[in-house]
């Protein structure tokens, strides 16, 4: 008998059980289907979390959102064809969007097909075992607000959806335990005006690193070092910002970077990136990998092939230029496998594909290199599940990049044109460096 | 076959594992035990981690120490009578130690018998399982720095000593999730230093509060507020900090007080105690309990009577005045149980017992009285033990009670009477509140 365990309720998770929903609202008959959720909320990443570190229960804090963040994708790279902003909110609504009205969007599609319902919210998947003679999963799972172990359950499938940006990569450097001030990683970060007067230094080079340093600057830190292995991002950035390489060692409040110049913080925020975790599953069972466009052995991205009977699924498990819309995909095409409307070709077969994105990846060099290769990735997938719609936004992700590259602190000031709908953004009343309020009515109304 | 798996190498697994050596040098045959432990070092709650949230593998920082941490008890009362302070450092140093002093003098009485060797360092204990069939346990691991599950092993007797002080209980209050600075827990806080010059409010009227306020005054945060449930702690307090009844809501920067006061605060640290979690134990296994000087269903404090074999025990789980002495009775207590020197009596007598310590902890109602409690508690298990030493240092502690309240700001400046040696401390070379830099280098030479 077909029986799914979704580990997951954020956007991944929940575009699954909207398929399901969707189909079972077609008429198809669908298979049973618990989604396990650690959270008090559907949403994933979406929610704000004023906590941090470990949650009420003692269980690590998923989220990792801050109060102000906007979307450094415009909306139009990420929009769903069958439920486009307009309709969501009947109105153009900028292109740079806020957590409260993304995840305002997010909801509103699972609202249509009343997708929640499979949700067991505040339950923690403790463990999963893979019993090859039954060919099936045992789960055990625990009610949080009960505070109770639940009874195991027998499932056919099992379906990961748990993200990977929730366990901090944060390594040592030489004297951090001697740091007067506080040391936190972008998880743990929840307000940038806790840094207003403040002097930071910022360790990374990617996306979390650029935002959270321009989030400083605009709620008033007083000025900012950016450091990275990895060389200057080479952003045009307010003068607050500084870039210098590597991090060498820390004494007191002085840190010394490797071309031998030094200066005094207040605070070390590490935006180092996060580490893919999975401490309910068992080794066999748990995918290990750097954070890739294409994580090792998993088919198409989603099948993970070394329990051999492909009945293990992971969504979402990539690094992302494509978000919504490539777990959407991810997961319709997750369940026409499970329906048995689709069949899994043999192992030799989805080795060699494996082994063909794979080395195309090797020739990605740039982010524009990574937005093409992405996009093949997502309508290679649209192609071989039948999704209805053309996923290809490879447009606007190129000049969105541009823009970014233009000027940072400009860029989430633009619009852009929904390929859906045609309709073009309208702008924020002022400009996104000079936005303090950035609620749901500010943005929305 | 007896072969013992102690969980944890703090200061409680850590005199088991004394005792154990011990025995083992002295000729006798003990047992197989594998010590897991967590972190990369033991010592638990006396190692200071820079990290907050989570570790390097994704599970929860057990630790709670701040860097200028002094004991709230004088060295005399928790003086371990077959290895004193004497001994240890060669010569008197101050009644009030330090964290690195602390540890250095418990791991000084480990390293008399090579404890250590039984420890499996950056080891998490995933889940335990009760066999009722074999009247064992199985137990099942993972080796955080190789990433990988351990084969499951089967135990006889399963000893927990996870400590109680690492899973925060932090209440909602309505509005905090609106605070736009940083709101954290006494498990996060690390240098008092971070709040130089700002203005707190600390919730909590238990020691975390009044030692995490005196730290933060020392340290020149600019004003504190205290807020508790319970009415205020009282204490003759430098003019920087003031008390106020319970919290009732925050909004932005102000906190309201169920007497109608508010004030602006920077930061708001929860002192709010602890919860008794263990994750990795299944519902018939675990101890649920409050922090009480007397937790239910454990036999002398220590055996577990619900799985029936009393082959399951817990060292240090209940609330204390009494620290490293009632551990280490607690230890040999359970080694001689467990080695066969001693038999449990019937159930019924197990159960008459622990009636009879649950009423008498009900007369409890002060500090002094919890203080005679837990004296007789430790007194009766050295009887029942045939532990070598009289524990009893009620004297030491009714004194430093009343010394506290006196002057919160001067007991750590007094001097006590180790009862083993008849040693008077020496005093620190400055008072407590001026002395900045407590290294091991500052307070011992």
């Amino acid at each position: 008998m077909t029986r799914i365990c979704l580990i997951g309720a954020g956007p991944s998770g929940m575009s699954m059980l909207y398929h399901l929903a969707k189909m079972e609202e077609q008429g198809k008959c669908i298979p049973d289907v618990v989604c396990y959720e650690k959270q008090s909320n559907c949403g994933g990443l979406w929610n704000f979390d004023w906590r941090t570190g470990v949650d009420e229960h003692g269980e690590p804090i998923h989220g990792s959102m801050y109060r102000h963040l906007w979307t450094n994708l415009a909306k139009e790279c990420f929009e769903l064809p069958d439920y486009t902003f307009d309709h969501h909110f009947g109105k153009s609504i900028p292109s740079f969007t806020t957590r409260e009205v993304t995840l305002d969007y997010l909801s509103g599609r699972w609202k249509t097909v009343n997708a929640t319902k499979f949700v067991r919210l505040n339950t923690i998947v403790k463990n999963v075992v893979y019993n090859p003679d039954e060919d099936n999963f045992t789960v055990w799972a625990r009610d949080q607000v009960e505070d109770k172990d639940l009874p195991s359950e027998q499932f056919s499938h099992i379906v990961v959806a748990t993200g990977h940006f929730s366990v901090p990569n944060m390594p040592y450097f030489k004297g951090v335990e001697t740091f007067p001030g506080r040391v936190l990683h972008s998880h743990d970060f929840r307000d940038a005006r806790e840094f207003k007067g403040k002097e930071l230094l910022v360790i990374g080079s990617s996306f979390s690193a650029e935002d959270i340093s321009l989030q400083c600057v605009k709620f008033g830190a007083k000025s900012i070092v950016c450091s990275s292995r990895s060389g200057p991002m080479g952003f045009k950035w307010p003068e607050e910002i500084k870039e210098k390489p590597l991090l060498e060692r820390i004494e007191g409040q002085t840190v010394f970077f490797k071309d031998g110049t030094f200066t005094e913080v207040d605070a070390i925020i590490y935006c180092t990136g996060y580490k893919h975790t999975f401490s309910f599953l068992p080794d066999n069972l748990r995918l290990q990998t750097e954070n890739t466009l294409y994580p090792p052995n998993l088919y198409k991205g989603i099948v993970w092939i070394k329990t051999g009977n492909n009945k293990l699924m992971y969504i979402g498990m990539q690094n992302q230029y494509y978000t919504m819309t490539m777990f959407d995909v991810q997961s319709f095409w997750a369940c026409r496998v499970i329906l048995g409307e689709k069949t899994l070709p043999e192992r030799d077969i989805m080795e060699t594909d494996m082994s063909r994105w794979i080395q195309k990846l090797e020739r990605v060099t740039s982010i524009p290199d990574g937005i093409d290769f992405q996009t093949e990735y997502v309508m290679d997938l649209c192609g071989d599940s039948g999704y209805q719609h053309n996923l290809d936004v490879k447009d606007i992700f190129q000049d969105l990049n541009r823009k970014r590259k233009e000027s940072i602190i400009t860029y989430k000031d633009n619009v852009f044109k929904s390929k859906f709908t045609g309709t073009v953004s309208c702008k924020h009343h002022k400009p996104f460096m000079s936005v303090f309020d950035d609620s749901y009515d500010a943005i929305v109304n």
